[in-house]
């Protein structure tokens, strides 16, 4: 526990990013803390880090870690095995996330669905197009917001499966106060991800942040019914700059709701119509169409599979064996691990025997 | 006149298409009619053509004759001046056209606008983008059909011009009936095209015949409201096959009428939500954007215009001097006819004098 006590204060100085927590991470958290000034100096920490450690906040820091456990909620580090890989991936991760629920569906291959707090008729309809693809083991991950969001959520839970919801606010409370059956409920059944102190208020700066993560975490971005204005509009962004596929749905000219996806579309989002066409962004993440039950046989060659062994392999090695990038290796393990060929475990992954399921 | 009802004849005989006619078109239709099968043989011309010549009916070429009289139509041949050179350059052109009206709007720049016969309440708003196009002096196109086709040609005529309405059947007679009024309104003040004999009655098969004189006249072909098997979507393919652009109007996914267009989009058409998505398609083909007036103060240099003479100048010695291909400078002689730089004159063209229009 000293340890993550010693991450959390190291995590919460002012200006520390993903950057320089990777770039402190050459040093142990208690040497970074303990050591003087001119040690630290002289061992080349940056002198920014000097300056910034001035402002360690241990009661802030202590009271977190009471809020943890008394939460029963979960805290992982950027660096840690169980951050998700995809938002580590991202231009943008956070050095922490406040996890409740059941953080394995940070895990499962995502699609981020956004849209509208004020979905017309026609954006509530086009939610129903998102039924086999939860059905097909899509997780799909929102902001919690009314509207697009919350329906979003309340799809994935109504047909018994998780959902990740990413607040813009600390964990402690829900914000909107209209949705706290659903915050109640994705705690229960999925998980709630925040990157800010328990007891952060939903400030207007942070909804921009939080939308980075829903982009960071998700294979690609759906965005269902968005004004010209919507937010919705910078989280497809986001998730473009992420170098992930952004969809929209198309609606009529003179439904200013429809605005913003048709702005997407002329700029190059796939046109979803049918649930096919999700599958067919995600078809290189996902072994079998949409729509279709999956019914796997074992995998002859596979060229990241074929490099996991029965013992613990750790991740570099792999992507060594497989002379693939590894955001490919990453990807392909995440599939892998969906369909239960591989597992996760601490330092790597493990081949799975299996024959075929269901 | 002789010369029209030998040219009419011959337009006439089975199997006489684009290519014969034109393959024919070294010999006089006088040579071609009167003389016997050994002297043609003897000439080259075609042995098809010797059979297809036993199918004369001059009782036929005459009725229509007396029929353009009376009705004050006209004719028009693939090898005439005055046969729409966009279409001639289309891989499938018409031998001959019967004209009703005033041919003149034939010879400007058009956009082909079609879709379904019965138009959800979003078809008929999403008609309203095509004010501003008219208003740029764009001719709208289409086939006379009940819904979205004869709301394109009623936008047009009660915006004070003409527009052009490709019929299936012959002139003589309105299909659909119930467009009567709309019929004799544009034989006023547009012009009524049928490459069929004036009494030929609407059979089915003659429909998509019809719609690829709507695709080949048109610079692009916008689809405003369809069906998965609405003939709208053949007139879409017609048009990309001739290398012309097509353009869709968006829809819900829950509105079946919309499910054509938004295949049209996937397949790669432009959306289009405004004005503007059409004027961005034709910019090529206009100096000014839609929606700003047109305020020229003569063309300082034009690839085209430059070589225009103050006589006469046929078009093969335009594309000479400006060592442009045939189809890039027929559309900017019909863009620089439409800005009133240019005359069509019998033989080629000749150069107007003019320092500016509103």
């Amino acid at each position: 526990m000293d340890k993550v006590r010693q991450q959390l204060a190291l995590s919460l100085l002012p200006g520390v990013k993903a950057k320089s927590w990777r770039q402190l991470a050459r040093w142990s958290p208690a040497f970074l803390l303990a050591e003087s000034d001119a040690v630290l100096a002289d061992a080349g920490v940056p002198k920014g880090f000097l300056a910034s450690r001035q402002g360690l906040d241990w009661p802030q820091v202590d009271s977190i870690l009471a809020w943890l456990q008394q939460s029963g909620s979960q805290l992982c580090f950027l660096d840690d095995e169980q951050y998700p890989p995809l938002l580590a991936q991202s231009p943008w991760p956070p050095v922490r996330l406040f996890l409740k629920g059941q953080p394995q569906w940070l895990l499962r291959p995502q699609l981020a669905v956004v849209g509208s707090r004020k979905p017309s008729p026609a954006g509530k309809a086009a939610m129903s197009l998102l039924e086999p693809v939860i059905d097909a083991g899509v997780v799909l991950t929102s902001g919690l917001a009314l509207g697009i969001d919350g329906l979003a959520h309340q799809a994935a839970l109504s047909r018994g499966v998780g959902t990740v919801a990413v607040l813009a606010s600390g964990l402690q409370s829900c914000y909107p106060k209209r949705h706290q059956g659903l915050f109640d409920a994705i705690a229960q059944q999925g998980v709630l991800v925040s990157e800010m102190p328990p007891d952060t208020a939903p400030l207007p700066a942070l909804f921009p942040q939080r939308n980075r993560i829903i982009a960071g975490l998700s294979l690609a971005t759906l965005v269902v019914e968005a004004s010209l204005k919507s937010g919705s509009l910078i989280t497809a962004r986001l998730a473009a700059d992420a170098g992930r596929d952004v969809l929209a749905i198309p609606g009529t000219p003179f439904n200013p709701q429809a605005a913003g996806c048709l702005q997407l579309i002329k700029d190059g989002a796939a046109l979803v119509s049918e649930p096919d066409d999700i599958g067919f962004v995600l078809k290189s993440w996902l072994f079998e169409p949409i729509n279709k039950k999956v019914v796997l046989q074992g995998l002859p060659e596979h060229p990241v599979l074929d490099n996991v062994g029965d013992d613990t392999t750790p991740l570099d090695l792999i992507v060594e064996r497989s002379q693939l990038a590894v955001e490919v290796v990453l990807s392909y393990l995440l599939e892998l691990e969906m369909q239960g060929y591989v597992c996760r475990v601490p330092g790597g992954y493990v081949r799975q025997r299996r024959q075929s399921h269901v």
